[in-house]
């Protein structure tokens, strides 16, 4: 990551602000059954890219960041939501390297909490009526709204997938955005709203991101496959196993021959690290791994276009380049 | 139930409009992954209580229907996503008289589904802000989004019943508030606000909707044990063997011996209608069905009460108490 002193960034700080503003909205609440696996997921860590990028966004248009603080913590309760009900629905074994809330404390409690976190996230932003007047905390509203049903519908197209097995580069492309880049968005555009700027840059702001939120998940499905588990947190390769139609996977399933595809399904559903790494090659034989980082360079690239293109100061708009640089060329 | 002309409601009136209305906003919704179990489960009926009483207190206030629907439509949505999602916390198998979704489309698909309803709960209060202007608009989302976390930690003190097998029957009202009362209590309020009341009325008739809330859930419970499953939708005693902390087995727990409460602990989990048999006949061997109908009609007199109590034209709010001895009253 190429950074000068006049754009670097320093994303822990954001982070440190942010991790004190969630833990003292959580703090005291009741009963235990709810909270302890909301504060443990929580607790775990995570990379608060979501939250920072909001915060970051409200900073750059002139806002203060405590304007978004409620906004950023609801858009990372309602990520951590997804993440709860996601494994559910997908089976997996690890989140944040440790077991995942419905093993760890029991499937009823771990639905429950995740739409603890849902509700918890609509909640916070209760708080931006008084922060920022009626009208932005509409808006606000309004895009997290919208948000919600385009999440789900992303998450239906993906278990859908898990049944027919087929799906075109484009729909992953679509599943992309609104699985990931669509959260990344409204990040971005709710942190600007926040911030006092108008509906319209911060629309700006929100587009650059929905391309930049797909280059960040196809990066994020290659550290599936070819990352380091301890620093990734999940179990290398288990986008395979849980069926999951990634661009790599598409790609290969499109290029390969008809008994290769058949290494690829017989993958699905057991973990078998030595059926991973047969897949895994065939993902190299075929070029899917170069060309899903050649498609993540373009769609980053076109969003960090969009970014310079914006009106605004040079230095500002240049930190955030880098912010969405630093997201997707990242390790973990 | 007794009635005049003069006071005589038809809660089919609002029942139909509502149909149509909640019908007209799934309209077109793809993928079928996620709408398919929406519409089927939305489709098996359900009495429509709680939109029949937000329409209604709307309309008592002086507004028009048409400025609550939207209102209306998230709190069915709202109830609804609790049904699914409690249903494969508590492992229910009937719900309307048909599989529940989760033993009907699977696991994953269900979890999305509830997820589904919840996002479009929200997504319909969208439209109130062109309907209501924004300062009621957001009265209303305060309410839900407040709503929406009682009503989770209501469904975890359930689940640590399941553990500890103990309550105390003020902690059973708590839940009972939690669970069911507050829903009924902000559909009035809220119909109340979008039909153009002051905020105190809106309270005022919530507050009294919270304990006819209360009423109508202990006679849900009442009716759980000793109903007729073909008119109720669910399997008779299957609060029983959902280990489901009601007032009916609470107040039983306490009143009967020490060999007694092995024979109701021994029918959690498993269904057995001549276990169920033995626990309903302690039931009635305690008393505890006669007390927990008293507690009911204490509650129901107590919000109906209020209802008098109220500013307004004596007609409207004899109209409002009809319906709710219509709640709490029914056979199913």
């Amino acid at each position: 990551m190429k950074s000068s002193s006049s754009n670097s960034i320093d994303v822990d700080t954001y982070v440190n602000i942010f991790e004190d503003a969630y833990k003292k909205n959580l703090e005291g609440r009741e009963p235990d059954t709810l909270y302890k696996p909301i504060t443990d997921l929580l607790g775990r860590g995570g990379k608060r890219l979501r939250p920072s990028l909001c915060l970051m966004a409200c900073e750059l248009v002139g806002g203060d960041i405590k304007e978004a603080m409620p906004t950023a913590i609801c858009i990372e309760f309602f990520h951590n939501f997804s993440l709860v009900h996601d494994d559910i629905e997908d089976d997996s074994k690890l989140r944040r390297g440790e077991p995942v809330l419905h093993i760890k404390y029991g499937l009823p409690i771990a639905v429950n909490a995740g739409d603890g976190l849902y509700a918890l996230c609509y909640e916070a932003l209760k708080e931006n009526k008084s922060l920022l007047g009626v009208e932005r905390a509409w808006k606000i509203f309004e895009e997290i709204a919208g948000l919600s049903v385009v999440l789900v519908e992303g998450q239906a197209m993906d278990l859908e997938f898990k049944e027919r097995k087929e799906m075109s580069e484009s729909e992953v492309i679509e599943l992309l955005g609104k699985k990931t880049a669509e959260l990344f968005a409204v990040s971005a555009k709710c942190g600007a709203i926040a911030g006092g700027a108008s509906y319209e840059t911060a629309e700006e702001l929100g587009s650059a991101w929905e391309e930049i939120g797909i280059a960040f998940q196809i990066r994020d499905d290659i550290l599936n496959v070819i990352g380091e588990e301890a620093k990734y947190g999940k179990r290398i390769g288990e986008d395979i196993v849980e069926g999951k139609p990634t661009l790599l996977l598409i790609h290969c399933l499109e290029h390969c021959e008809v008994h290769e595809k058949e290494i690829i399904y017989n993958c699905f559903y057991d973990y078998d690290i030595q059926k991973i790494e047969e897949v895994v090659n065939l993902f190299r034989k075929y070029g899917s791994i170069k060309y899903s980082e050649e498609i993540a360079r373009r769609y980053l690239r076109m969003g960090t276009d969009k970014i310079s293109g914006m009106e605004g100061k040079e230095a500002i708009k240049e930190r955030m380049v880098t912010l969405a640089k630093y997201f997707v060329e990242r390790e973990r």
